[in-house]
């Protein structure tokens, strides 16, 4: 059976970027307001971590439900691991979820700079530097068969694109302007020669973009 | 955590009909057309026992690939499982399926007419008759403590909304009139009182009507 490298839930402001210019521990979208370009996932039932009661159970909802669906690993970049730049300072920073990571396969982050891997609460957390093609055949194979989810941020994605080995893409499309950040593209319309492209408006206010190989 | 009873993948006609009128062994829709009907989904990359490549990866193919997540039992109606009407000439009838039923859970049969249980390819099917509050505890109890599936057809459907047993519905409207048939409703607003209800159309005709509890 096949497996799809897919990106899912992975949200942009309407002039493409993933999130705002200026990462640190305390913001780590950068200048972006995570309210503002997550605000979709936010409110659904479905949201990892979700402990108020409520959220809508609609399209949003479903499109964060299958967040783990069929997926055996995730592939993400350092930004999205955490704040730090360069070598690592010390192995203490275990990742922005605190004791819980909600990945639960292992994960690999791209970095030039290696530490060990660790696991944590079902999470395996790998170090990997080289060639996109080979990290991805490395998280195949760690995958048990399932689909790998390659989690951002937005030039990690855009890197993969480059290479041609994205298969599935959906992409949410907030109704923000960011001006500046980790860009994933001017305008959804770059992906068509490659890609089928469906646009879904949501409800919420939020648009959906479903991209799959031509 | 609380088990849902969840609708998903229903699929309606635009006059609100399941199916059509005089279903048979040769015709398990009436006289409606299943690729009229159904056309959406069997166009997926998702759609179960799909054999051929290719497939849509957009917004119905994440519909249909939600089929089986987090569910762990699913309730129907007879004519779900088979044409025949009234009680059981043989035990030989093993559903609409063939050898591999598509379900992998227990499966809880509607009828006045009970016949033994019995098991295939890790789907089990059990014929339960009684009050439907009785029959969804029975489910809930078998499901693992996942979320049951309400699966059709229509009637039985109609009859778990009208004693207000559903939590959240998926209906996808199909454009093709039916005249008469098994019918869900005769406008999906008439659900609007007691659930949210989102309208989304999709890239491939078929208008997907998204529900869960006010």
């Amino acid at each position: 059976m096949q497996q799809l490298l897919r990106v899912q839930n992975f949200g942009v402001s309407a002039d493409g970027y993933g999130a705002g210019e200026g990462q640190s521990l305390q913001r780590p979208f950068g200048h972006a307001d995570p309210r503002e370009l997550l605000g979709w996932a936010l409110a659904t039932a479905s949201f990892p971590g979700r402990t108020g009661p409520g959220g809508s159970r609609g399209l949003d909802d479903h499109l964060v439900r299958a967040f783990h669906h069929g997926i055996g690993a995730e592939i993400m970049g350092r930004n999205k691991f955490g704040p730090q730049r360069g070598p690592w300072r010390d192995h203490d920073w275990l990742g922005w979820w605190g004791r819980e990571p909600p990945f639960h396969t292992p994960v690999f982050v791209l970095t030039h700079h290696l530490r060990p891997s660790f696991a944590l609460a079902g999470t395996t957390f790998h170090f990997v530097d080289g060639d996109l093609a080979e990290v991805l055949a490395r998280a195949r194979a760690a995958a048990g068969g399932r689909d790998v989810r390659l989690g951002g941020g937005a030039r990690t994605v855009r890197a993969f694109l480059d290479a041609d080995l994205v298969d599935t893409l959906h992409v949410a499309v907030a109704p923000v302007q960011l001006g500046s950040g980790s860009r994933l593209w001017r305008s959804p319309e770059e992906l068509d020669e490659r890609f089928h492209h469906e646009v879904v408006p949501s409800p919420s206010g939020v648009v959906h973009h479903l991209f799959w190989r031509r």
